[in-house]
């Protein structure tokens, strides 16, 4: 019997999923609901839109009904709001925004992608003209005439996740004058505080106004100006704000269906995207699984693993539950101006707000060989555990070469890898591209080493704790660097002295040792544990993380 | 007691390990012996030289001998080589060429990297000072002062491998009439024929004179002036000529000292990196070892193997055979102008030669998201085992992200990994990075659906093959593009007219389908095989692969 499919939702999840049933079943009749004007748009290049970095407005569509129907014979119906769901008839309830009507739809199979929309906290004076937010392609339509009005100067971005930071870059790029507030103390979130830090600094040096640690008290309205009231009381005028604070499954609709929800409103599914009802699936932004890592539930708002929940979940369908999720570990990426930023799995915060067991490796060495042309510092940090060496994330941040990094890591987590397999990793080198010992291996061996006993690392913070508690601060770079700025109460002996003046060591105290990145404080650090010193450990990341995160 | 560890070779092998040496073992004594006048530089970065992409010239030295006593206390002795090895004695032979003086140092350990030396066959007229190859710092030298002098106008390369083609670039560069000399019918033998046809473009367009499958017959001299005489008469005037046909392991000091060797002149190690006498290591270029993919033996000449070799070789030095080297895959790169060019693992051609069974899967699609600005195709090729989906090897080709692919799959090479984890790996996605399906996980569908038997791929030279034999030729691309150029004898049914159009396809006969890259090929067969049609093959790639192969 020909079987049919309803889908809700016509972007990422959902017509992932109808195109994939369709090859899986020629047979079957398949109909997507999508309460907007468009399907299969690109929500992720919506902010280059926005900067004219896209020229051509049609480039956002990567499939209109036409040629779902056409290639697909997929039927899509725009302007479609699912409003209701009768699980016991099996039927969806439907208003036509275009005709106004409203009619029922029976299926066999109904597959839930509503997606994520921004979330609006209740701060006074949010609702105004001024005042967008960024979701979907009408969103981007009013937010561009904004920006093209020339009475539009001044713009601030409330949220500095990255599609925030992405919006940022691109009206600044417009030649708005922008501020990004952000409440938390750092931006990024999906990096730790000691890697967001270079963002920050970038942004600024991008003329970006950032305002951290400091939330929207109230917007007050002045006609069509805003002035953005924080916490600490600063007062910011503006012609455009765009709230970006995050996102809540768009779930609004499931409320009395019976389809089990979490506390956030993402929709409950197990490993074969079921609901907890059988004739019920869902992927994408809108649901809730277990995560690989840590082992408790996560939602996870990003179009890779929306797209590949799509296909998974019509071969579940189609098969009947064969091949089970094994969810996402929430890889992700952006460029903001000339950097990129990007992470895998866990973090330093993630990890310690889960209680789980972990050490870090931090370096800061070029995106390829030194000696090869426009050679960019990349930082680059991985968490793993102290026994194992499991991996448990990585992040980075730098000018190229990024993506490459976080996408190795990410590959080795897939395969439940270990810092190991980053020392062994064996990379594509010629100059342009890497060196002889990529980071990825560097940072490998950095933490090879401290699992062999050949080294102990300390972070940033536990070394200031550290130096606050009496230790020996030992700076081993040359005595012109240390000139130019070093830890409070720090001792320099270079390196390269160091087998010379061991007798300036106490061999009673702790010894934290730096050098500008970790490499020379290692090197120190070999020396002196083979000379008797038993007390010493060495700065991950090195006087550049310390100074990122101090300063 | 104070250890002796002599290490013969200055570069990448060597000083690897003398570095590592002695940051496992403070106390020991280190004398590293390299017989040209430089340790420790970037062999890499000369092409680079001569191109005047690098520019200093002291940035080709990563270490120098007083940077290594001053910070590792190693004794680098340059202008010294080693002629001979008394086993017996555990004492080397070394010729100071400075002084022009003989003597004999007494060693615990003997560490080997000598490395691999360019081959220069017993070519008629092949010595002739125009006549060169690059190995060294010296030999960049010769070679630039012979590019700076105003009369050098014409340069053949002879070798159309990743030294060879990065030399052609960069004379290219410095102004000079290039000529490419390759005696097999593709260049870059990394990847397969049907990617290098590419790079062959790529070359062409830029100038570049090319001659495959056509060997040198002699060299003729006219003074300064040689004329290259190849196999098929073609005469190319040249003033200077480079001779990059590949290398042979250094090792002619070695022949009386007893240590066994491959027929091709390399070290033979197990993989603690032991010689056959338990005192002598080797590493690097001069040494063979079993790949851990075809089990035969390989010498795999790159340095990023040598590097982590040495790493390994100190250690196993250290704590006595702790750590076995798990091999190399050969992942090599290299930029050709505005290409790149990578492979990891096995090619098709390697798999044929060595008997093993594999399939191929192979996608043309963006480097990232279509709609962002500057995407550039990118050409990927995954081999892989047919039963297992167990990954042999992968290649590409493309302007950008070339890198980052071959990584990934080495990567999961490494970890044994199949096509299944292609597709469900999980990338960093944002438009000017990837796209929400990433190349990587469109070749991993690609093979997986083959593998569960939702289609069935067949390769360019197959396909040939099958039309040959009377196979339907169906081309599914719309007419416009059909009428471009298409498979000699196809007939033209655009995949979006076919589920109208079935009863033109005959049931009787094989069907060969394509489209431009092989996705609606799979579009079609998807519809072809759901209604009855069982003899169908897509063609893997489409035309472009097939296009680029058979012209
Ligand atoms: C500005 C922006 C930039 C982004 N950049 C990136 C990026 O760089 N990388 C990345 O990985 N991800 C990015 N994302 C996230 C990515 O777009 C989402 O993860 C992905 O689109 C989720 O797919 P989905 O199908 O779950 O939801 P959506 O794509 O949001 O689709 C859900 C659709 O369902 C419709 N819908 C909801 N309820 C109903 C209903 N009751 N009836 C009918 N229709 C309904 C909605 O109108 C919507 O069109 C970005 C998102 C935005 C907004
Ligand atoms: C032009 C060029 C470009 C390259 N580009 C790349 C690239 O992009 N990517 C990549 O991975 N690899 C590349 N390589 C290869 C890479 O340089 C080698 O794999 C690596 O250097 C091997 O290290 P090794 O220690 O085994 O040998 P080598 O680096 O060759 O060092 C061996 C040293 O031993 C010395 N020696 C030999 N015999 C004796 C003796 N009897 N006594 C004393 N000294 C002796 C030699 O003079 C030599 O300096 C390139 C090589 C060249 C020449
Ligand atoms: C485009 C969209 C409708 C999905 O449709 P789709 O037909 O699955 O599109 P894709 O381009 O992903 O097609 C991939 C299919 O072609 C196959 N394919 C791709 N290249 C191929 C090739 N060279 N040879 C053979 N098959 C190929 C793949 O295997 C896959 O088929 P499968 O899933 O049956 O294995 C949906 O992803 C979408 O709406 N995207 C836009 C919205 C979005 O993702 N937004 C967020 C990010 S900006
Ligand atoms: C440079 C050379 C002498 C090796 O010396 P090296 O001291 O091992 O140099 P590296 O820069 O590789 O040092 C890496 C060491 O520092 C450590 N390290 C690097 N960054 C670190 C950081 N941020 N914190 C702590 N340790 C760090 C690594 O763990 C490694 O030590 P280990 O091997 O004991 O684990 C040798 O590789 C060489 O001669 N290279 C040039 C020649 C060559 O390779 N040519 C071919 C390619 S062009």
């Amino acid at each position: 019997m020909k079987k049919k499919y309803l889908i809700i939702g016509g972007v990422a999840g959902g017509a992932g999923t109808a195109a994939r049933l369709r090859r899986r079943d020629e047979n079957a009749q398949i109909i997507m609901f999508e309460r907007g004007e468009y399907i299969s748009y690109a929500n992720c290049g919506l902010p280059y839109y926005a900067g004219n970095v896209i020229t051509e407005r049609s480039r956002l569509f990567v499939m209109t009904p036409d040629k779902f129907m056409e290639s697909l014979r997929v039927e899509a119906r725009i302007l479609s709001e699912v409003v209701a769901i009768d699980r016991e008839a099996k039927t969806i309830h439907v208003k036509d925004l275009k005709r106004n009507t409203e009619y029922d739809e029976r299926y066999d199979v109904l597959i839930l992608s509503p997606g994520a929309s921004p979330v609006k906290p209740p701060i006074p004076g949010i609702e105004h003209p001024a005042i967008m937010s960024l979701r979907s392609v009408s969103d981007i339509d009013s937010i561009k005439d904004k920006i093209d009005s020339p009475a539009t100067k001044r713009a601030v971005v409330v949220g500095g996740g990255f599609i925030g930071l992405e919006m940022a870059e691109n009206l600044k790029e417009r030649g708005l004058q922008v501020s990004v507030v952000e409440a938390l103390d750092q931006v990024m979130n999906i990096i730790d505080y000691d890697l967001a830090s270079e963002v920050q600094q970038h942004l600024r040096a991008k003329g970006i106004n950032l305002f951290l640690k400091d939330g929207v008290a109230s917007f007050e309205h002045h006609g069509s100006l805003v002035s953005v009231r924080l916490q600490s009381e600063t007062l910011i005028d503006a012609d455009l704000i765009i709230l970006s604070i995050g996102v809540r499954p768009d779930t609004a609709f499931l409320k009395d269906s019976g389809i089990a929800l979490a506390k956030n409103g993402a929709i409950k599914v197990d490993e074969f995207f079921t609901t907890n009802d059988q004739a019920i699936r869902a992927v994408g932004d809108a649901i809730v699984f277990d995560s690989p890592l840590s082992k408790s539930p996560v939602t996870i708002p990003l179009a890779g693993p929306a797209n590949k929940q799509a296909r998974l979940c019509a071969d579940n369908i189609v098969d009947g539950n064969k091949k089970p999720y094994t969810g996402s570990i929430g890889t992700s990426i952006a460029k903001i101006f000339d950097l990129t930023v990007a992470s895998t799995g866990l973090t330093e915060k993630g990890l310690k707000a889960a209680g789980l067991p972990y050490r870090c490796a931090i370096t800061h060495t070029g995106n390829h060989a030194g000696y090869y042309p426009n050679v960019r510092q990349l930082s680059l940090k991985v968490l793993y555990h102290p026994e194992t060496g499991k991996i448990w994330g990585g992040q980075s941040v730098g000018y190229g070469g990024v993506d490459k990094r976080i996408d190795i890591i990410s590959a080795f987590i897939g395969k439940e890898g270990t810092v190991y397999d980053l020392a062994e990793f064996e990379q594509a080198y010629a100059p342009p591209f890497s060196s002889a010992k990529d980071p990825i291996n560097m940072v490998g061996f950095i933490a090879v080493n401290v699992l062999e006993g050949m080294s102990d690392t300390i972070s940033w913070d536990e070394a200031e704790q550290a130096r606050k508690n009496g230790a020996f601060m030992l700076d081993v770079r040359s005595e012109e660097e240390f000139e130019l700025g070093a830890i409070e109460g720090a001792v320099n002996i270079p390196n390269t002295d160091l087998r010379d003046r061991l007798k300036e060591v106490p061999k009673d105290r702790d010894i934290i040792l730096n050098c500008a990145i970790g490499l020379r404080g290692y090197f120190a650090e070999r020396i002196l544990r083979q000379n008797g010193f038993t007390r010493v450990k060495n700065l991950t990341g090195g006087f550049k993380t310390y100074d990122n995160a101090i300063r």
